[in-house]
């Protein structure tokens, strides 16, 4: 493979004129440039901005809306719902953990939910803007459904990330920021373009046989939740990954 | 092995009558037997009155303090810190649900953290306490040291349990109940009383090696995080751990 290195400005440039090009205002393209960003800046290169084009397929396809109305529908002093009017979740996560924030500072804590939003690149970006005001920040969503249950063979379960992010006074913030699945789809994306075999655990073929094949998908195979191996079943992931789809779906309507 | 049966009222009279020897008063006698037996009502034979010997232990080294004086020492509208005074887990972790519930009750949500306590038994007991007044129950507690962070052969975390528990309208509450270590150590003692070797992945010996011999502990070894087997680390896995370690026991000073 070759590489080529961008700097962070040229990176910077580039999204936010192909966020604009989608009709994005000067202050989403901002937001959604800067989600990609650090995202590559924190090493995270299957979240950054390699994930460009897929927002501008989804766009193509009219699933997202470059000019959402962004609300609160329901809300408690320390909990809302936030309908995401199919915005780049890369807009509306950081519009609903502002929300959080608010509440938190008011009343010690805060607790929001989305719904009709989409694809909000790292978890780790949310939850690290609790972190900038000193406070603990949470961070989890649903995805598409890739993961096949345990001991299952159909596609049920997203990816599911969850993030945790805590202050920690000089020291840097401790970050635990992952796919509740055994990987995310996209460390299979980086094993396909590597054109390397997966580790045992990640996915499974069509018949439910684990495979270390990157492509798998494609084949209408699976990935697996978090401690799919060949021993053991996967039921601890797949629980995690349920508990996300609970608080991402079920509990935002 | 030769299994003999016990009924509900039996374990309950019997365990009772120990809480009550160790100077518990009649209330914390009763709420910490429900605690024990219905963990042995819901299957978790790990958790469940086979662990009343184990508080007694804790209790002849003066480690439980049979009569605490269970206090909040910080609080805001949704959030609270409790001092257990070293009482059993088992009341002191019911008390902090109570208020964690009580305060969202009024603002939406509550978080409690506690200090001083000890094993608290199933999480999901207090988790479903709130799932009983129509609320999401989330419990965790730090644990004893027994589990080596990914690729190490110390042992530094605990079993660190999470539970997340949602109500269900008509249906029973979801329940996800778990070690963020491989196996709970209890598991790890059935295995032993059972004389099987455990599943490649729960336990490494005091090289760092993987290892299936339930007994692996007593000879210094550790139980190993969740997503352990010969193929992978287990980041994933360190990282909840590390989680629960930052809200139970960081968090609460």
């Amino acid at each position: 493979m070759n590489f080529i290195t961008f700097t962070e400005s040229h990176l910077r440039n580039f999204t936010y004129n192909v966020f604009k090009k989608m009709g994005c205002s000067d202050e989403h393209a901002t937001l959604a440039t800067d989600v990609l960003v650090r995202s590559d800046l924190r090493g995270i290169d299957s979240h950054g901005v390699a994930r460009l084009s897929g927002y501008v397929r989804l766009w193509e396809k009219n699933r997202i809306n470059a000019k959402p109305n962004i609300k609160i529908v329901h809300e408690t002093p320390t909990t809302a719902t936030i309908d995401g009017d199919a915005g780049l979740g890369l807009v509306v996560a950081p519009f609903a953990m502002k929300v959080a924030i608010e509440k938190a500072e008011k009343y010690g804590s805060g607790w929001v939910s989305v719904k009709n939003s989409n694809h909000f690149g790292i978890a780790g970006y949310h939850a690290l803007m609790a972190v900038e005001k000193d406070m603990i920040g949470i961070s989890m969503t649903n995805a598409s459904p890739l993961v096949a249950p345990t001991y299952a063979n159909e596609r049920l379960l997203g990816t599911n990330p969850m993030c945790y992010a805590f202050p920690a006074g000089k020291y840097p913030p401790v970050i635990v920021d992952m796919a509740t699945s055994a990987a995310a789809n996209g460390k299979l994306e980086i094993a396909q373009r590597a054109n390397k075999p997966v580790p045992d655990g990640w996915v499974q073929d069509k018949n439910g046989e684990n495979s270390i094949d990157p492509n798998e998908l494609k084949n209408g195979g699976s990935l697996l939740p978090l401690g799919s191996d060949k021993d053991h079943g996967s039921h601890k992931g797949y629980g995690l990954s349920a508990t996300v789809d609970i608080l991402s779906a079920v509990l935002s309507g």
